[in-house]
């Protein structure tokens, strides 16, 4: 099998070159003067997976950007991974801040440059350059599926259906995603859970119109610090979110997890200066990891209400809203948290006001056993291409597609990053590490192999992993 | 002396004429592309005290826009009022919501719709006329100074250093201000109270950057939460404002004071559906007259931060900011509360913020006594135009220029309003009664006779007037 691996080494160069190709393509999802350059994306993707060997190849036209989808199936009997990834990008801008323009991809201190570079042109390409290396090499160990969309940074309005409209072409067992960042540079890691999220829009309404503060201050209900009333009651004093009911489901750490967390090499004060934060805060007992993976939090997102601009008004806004979101951990759900908030801002909320409370948007929690075969596959592939084993990660933030992966296909999802937290992904000058480029192309073909290994250990993987259910 | 008021029964077409003409210009003070408009409503004003028969007329020039000054000192031994008004407007947009154009003066109803009618065009107006309707018919019985700016509605920039230089030009027994309403339509009144401001920025910082509310909600703070937990903890659920010593200055309503208010005509009902608000609110044990008048006051004018555009956007804001204004009563100053209220808010921020408090506005109380001779006087003269006795009522809001006039010139001032509540000051379809644009001067010329009247008295009144100093 070696062989895959040395095709890997020789070919680095030309593999560059088509990233590189790929990244000079503007295919901003949320700028629809992009559209063109967005479905030039997915043509580009569209003819690499065929060029690879990919059969069925299709760019699936949506409402707005397209779905490529592409397979091989050249190994019955085998295990089948779905790798997900898109090929949409953030906007640049602020442009005037990147040192070399966003879509000039650039190499600068053994890193690639370029929006997209990290997020995720560059991860989701390794997996196609490691089919390729196998495929070139003997063929794959085992069955590969593409699902690759145009319209992830916008928050992917069309996969949901288009996965539930073709459950038996997507088929599989297990979603391999590499959309996230190790755990530092130096340490690979698996990402084995995910916050879900509840977010809503609170708008209070008092009097008709706008006042004078001075004819009616203290004889009428001020919106605004009727909000800021209700706002401050969600939590108390010690980062504890008061909202009755609301810690009900919230699945607790284990002493292991708590053990393995404590493990990990983070430094509390690197990451309170790396955010300029004068001090960190939250839930008390808890530490920050924890804070961030295993605990639910409530943020103000944006407030606004009365006059904003220069100087000194002397107004009663009218008016009054905020947006604030949860961050759930299992086994909380978006719709039963909304409730509850939404439910308790309306039992707080003066007489003298009409509150409105939107449910914007909501995403479900994910966690996934670590000693799960497919995740365990994914670990031994990235000690042998990082040579380091992987530490067992959680994630503060939201994939809601993994939700949906395993809501609709009933398979785990391995989330296997190649990026690095400083990627400046959605900001000026985002960037992949080649090493990670390189590396991440070697752990997937590794990953393949390893599922694909010796025909009674194959068939072993592929039915306990199609057998086994993560749990949420 | 009964003449002058048949002069100005017999004047009314011709001094409604005239108004017209001012009406007519578009002295928009804020709107620097009005600036000659302004400046042709300042020689206006000029030329009519002028042919009024004023001497040392003149249109003094600013820093942006002119005040005009004027005066008759024909009443050696008798008393001198000073005149203040404005004759620059408030901006006429929303255009499209006026009836008919805001600078055409259209008569309807009786009434008289223009920008300016009522504030304060309508109002200062009528004084000179008086003071013609006098000279027209044997000579005014004291003398009359007049003080007519054309800044009030940007903030009166450049008033209290033309006053501070001008003060032995502008020495007088008492200053007369119309440019506030009666108690109701059918209730003429004399404001003897005003509220003070303190008026307050507040902005906290968090991290150095917005951050992404899933990798880090829960493990720093958040700005925006902080600032409503700090705005919060100003007011207690009694609607006491809870900043310490807050109220150690306050002068307590006497009993007779809440009887006064109790008896005046007001209807809490009306009151709440003129505004259009579900329910009332303020400190508990107090009147809504009592709230607004005597009690002080905090109120959020405008609070922002983080992502207000539609959708959800899941950040944690790097800074939130809030303008909070407190309404003062005697004997609370501008100074002091600014102090304790920014000393709170420091003592209450949490460590993991910077905060920052910038005092932008101040105004100060002013209370004078009721029976002052030259109140009683403004009152008999009211009740003589009006056919009923005002009564003494105080303002919700501040008039920084007569604790102005008070602190420099250390006379009382009268503040004798001919406009009503449902003037639309500021708003679409300004306009004023034609029976109260009559009635005002007739008011103003009864004032003149009542403060010039029998040589004993006069002279008793204008010693009383200048010997005595308001208190507040």
């Amino acid at each position: 099998m070696s062989s895959a691996f040395d095709y890997l080494d020789k070919n680095r160069e030309r593999h560059l070159a088509e990233l590189k190709e790929l990244l000079a393509i503007p295919s901003v999802s949320t700028d629809s003067s992009r559209a063109k350059d967005v479905k030039r994306a997915a043509d580009w993707v569209s003819k690499r997976l065929k060029k690879v060997g990919c059969k069925k190849v299709k760019v699936v036209p949506t409402e707005r950007h397209p779905i490529v989808y592409g397979e091989w199936l050249g190994a019955p009997g085998k295990p089948t991974i779905l790798v997900y990834g898109h090929y949409d990008v953030q906007p640049a801008d602020p442009l005037e801040l990147w040192d070399t323009p966003p879509f000039e991809p650039t190499l600068r201190d053994d890193r690639i440059y370029a929006r997209g570079a990290s997020d995720d042109k560059g991860q989701v390409i390794t997996h196609v350059n490691a089919l390729e290396a196998h495929l070139q090499n003997g063929g794959c160990p085992i069955n590969v599926k593409f699902l690759i969309e145009g319209e992830e940074e916008i928050g992917s309005p069309n996969l949901e259906s288009f996965i539930r409209e073709n459950k038996s072409a997507l088929a599989c067992d297990g979603v391999v995603v590499s959309d996230t960042a190790m755990f530092s540079k130096d340490l690979p890691s698996i990402c084995y859970g995910l916050r879900g999220l509840a977010y809503l829009e609170v708008h209070v309404k008092g009097t008709d119109r706008d006042l004078h503060s001075g004819s009616f201050g203290g004889a009428v209900v001020n919106p605004a610090n009727a909000l800021v009333q209700m706002l401050s009651a969600l939590k108390d004093a010690r980062g504890r979110i008061s909202v009755p009911g609301f810690y009900d489901n919230v699945k607790r750490l284990t002493v292991s997890e708590r053990r393995a967390f404590a493990a990990l090499p983070h430094s509390d004060r690197k990451f309170r200066r790396a955010i300029g934060a004068p001090e960190l805060d939250g839930e008390s007992s808890y530490s920050t990891l924890e804070r961030i993976w295993a605990r639910p939090s409530l943020d103000i997102n944006g407030i606004w209400g009365g006059f904003t601009g220069e100087g000194a008004k002397t107004v009663i806004p009218a008016e009054a809203s905020a947006k604030i979101s949860m961050r759930l951990v299992p086994h909380q759900t978006p719709n039963e948290i909304a409730k509850k908030v939404a439910g308790y801002l309306k039992k707080i909320a003066p007489k003298s006001v009409k509150l409105t409370v939107r449910n914007l948007h909501g995403g479900e929690t994910w966690l996934t056993p670590t000693d799960h075969p497919t995740l365990l596959a994914a670990s031994t592939a990235m000690k042998r291409a990082f040579g380091k084993t992987p530490v067992f990660v959680r994630e503060g933030g939201s994939i809601p597609v993994v939700a949906t992966f395993e809501k609709l296909l009933r398979v785990p999802t391995v989330l296997m990053g190649f990026g690095l937290n400083d990627d400046n992904l959605h900001a000026p000058n985002e960037k992949m590490e080649l090493s990670n480029f390189y590396r991440g192309m070697q752990a997937s073909a590794y990953l393949m192999e390893e599922l694909g290994k010796a025909d009674d250990g194959a068939t072993q993987v592929g039915q306990r992993v199609r057998g086994k259910r993560a749990r949420s």
